[in-house]
């Protein structure tokens, strides 16, 4: 790919040392991809390097929360080259998510020239160990300089990209959250938005307090069935078959729920997608018929549940890390590297730009 | 008051010029209040000109959303000088919304260091016209670059301020909202954080399609008893005694709203604090018993309800303006702009700094 590279953008890129820790989500790749809407019209987008953002002090998104956002991967594969992972269904789901706060899409076409763009300029920083990946961040805020409670009319669509370790939640203590929501019946909890993570907040910090690491939500209408953990979908194995939550309007539609969802299916599990009662779940793990529980998400992909904190009670599961998990888990991660074959197409390749 | 003025904010005094049409929210005053916090130690504040604030692409606030503010208006009094209104309540409130995001709460003498020094140094920008204000805007948000989802361990905190008109809100057609919710059981309603306000966009771009201004918020948790609206709380008239939805834990605790309460208590009124059943009132505004209600906030301080739509049928109010909404607007104005003697010790009055 021969292109013309802006100076400051190949300057950024060369000056760019890549730390020996990475952690995840905290280094950020030296340059990020920028496009601005004004009264519904998107500029074209253009790679640009890592710097503050300028900001009028009365901007919408500092006042009234009207941002969303998406995380998606991208890995290098055992042949060498850098894919994304179903990028389109990010983009798909960003544009879901804009419409919730009444902000405009971001077309698809750009928001595939910003995440491929990033990745092609960025391909260097992509780790090569198993399970790390250069971890991609699209976010849309309104920027309108104006106090009054209403859309802004004006918006700004960034990429950046961060060089990330596998997010290793380890086996994950869950708290079964009964007081605090995370988002509301017809509120925002199917749309990737800021408030759902600023709600979520307290009840993490509570819960840690008491030795847990992860809330399970709950449906805020019934408050009785399970909806997700923060910014991760919800499994559980019965009776060796997988249950994982039925949309219910405040719950995430996740990437890697819906491709375990297909990954399953194929390798024989039968899977439910339905109303999960939590005190039913609870006895089933009492009683063993529930052996193993994981959450997913891109960050984490698969992490195994140990044991679930309700009031005063502990409910360990049997397995964890269950078989399951670790197989689906294994499964996902081989075809996102390039070791198993792409049966369902979810992988796009992206022509990498060389920084000499 | 003789002090040591820093040329920079006194050059942005000096050059600004008040335009002919304030509007509500957007003239920006040209100098602003500005204190940083670095794990849980505060800065002390300074006064600097109004600038764009350089943000971190990564920060915190732009992601999830950890960000709180407060709306309050500095009046000019009959006298001339320029007071406050209950500044105190703000801070204190502010710090609730900051504790239910893990923020670190502002401190209160450094709060009302901020609204202080800003309304003193831009006391020419007080207007004089009567329901005319300086509209002070304190905002607080997390500035940590970290894509992690966590509470910030750095935040900055503005007061900005904007010359405004009376917040016109005309006689309101209100739609009772069955659909969607501003706020969730144990969720953020009780605090003033931008995803309250976000959520709440999508309602109001609908309703007003339909012809209606405002949406009439239920309470999440029953979905059958009054709430607020966006930004506002809510009064009925029935059968000459006041009625107003109790704190739920979904409704922000208003200013304006506690004000009413006891001014009107003072004016002779009853006034019944308790769980307003929307269908049952909807019954006594078509029988005639309500026959006036309204909203009240620091923006609009109180403002007549006309009507309510509710699926298909309408509801309209038999007195809109009705006379117990204008004798209280009246009254609260009267206090605030130094016409009527401050007996329950609200006005908070600040001395000016003349810049020359």
């Amino acid at each position: 790919m021969s292109i013309y590279i802006d100076p400051a953008v190949a300057a950024s890129l060369r000056g760019f040392e890549m730390p020996e820790k990475l952690g995840f989500g905290t280094v950020m790749a030296p340059v990020m991809f920028r496009a601005v809407c004004q009264d519904g019209c998107w500029s074209q987008g253009e790679l640009v390097p890592y710097a503050p953002l300028a900001l009028d002090p009365a901007a919408k998104v500092l006042h009234y929360a009207q941002s969303c956002f998406e995380g998606m991967k991208a890995y290098r594969t055992q042949a060498g080259g850098v894919s994304l992972f179903r990028p389109e269904r990010n983009a798909a789901r960003m544009a879901h998510s804009a419409a919730r706060l009444c902000m405009p899409p971001v077309p698809e076409a750009l928001f595939m020239d910003g995440v491929r763009t990033v990745t092609a300029y960025c391909a260097n920083l992509v780790p090569a160990t198993s399970g790390e990946s250069l971890y991609l961040r699209p976010f849309l805020f309104g920027t309108q300089a104006d106090l009054s409670v209403s859309a802004s009319t004006s918006y700004e669509f960034y990429v950046i990209a961060s060089p990330s370790e596998a997010y290793h939640a380890g086996n994950m203590r869950l708290w079964v959250e009964r007081e605090d929501s995370r988002a509301a019946l017809g509120g925002t909890g199917d749309a990737k938005v800021g408030g759902n993570y600023a709600a979520s907040l307290r009840s993490v910090a509570r819960l840690k307090e008491r030795g847990y690491d992860q809330s399970l939500w709950l449906n805020p209408g019934n408050r009785n069935t399970v909806d997700e953990l923060s910014g991760m979908n919800f499994f559980a194995v019965i009776n060796g078959e997988l249950h994982t939550p039925a949309l219910s309007g405040s719950i995430l539609e996740g990437v890697t729920r819906d491709s375990l969802i297909d990954l399953a299916r194929d390798m024989g599990y039968t899977v439910h997608e339905r109303a999960i009662d939590i005190d039913e779940l609870l006895g089933q793990v009492a009683e063993g018929s529930c052996d193993e529980a994981f959450a997913c998400g891109t960050a984490a992909i698969v992490s195994p549940i140990s044991l679930f904190g309700d009031g005063g009670r502990e409910y360990p599961l049997a397995k964890a890390p269950g078989p399951v998990a670790e197989r689906l888990r294994q499964m996902l991660l081989d075809i996102q590297e390039g070791r198993a074959e792409d049966k369902f197409g979810w992988m796009h390749p992206v022509e990498v730009v060389s920084i000499d």
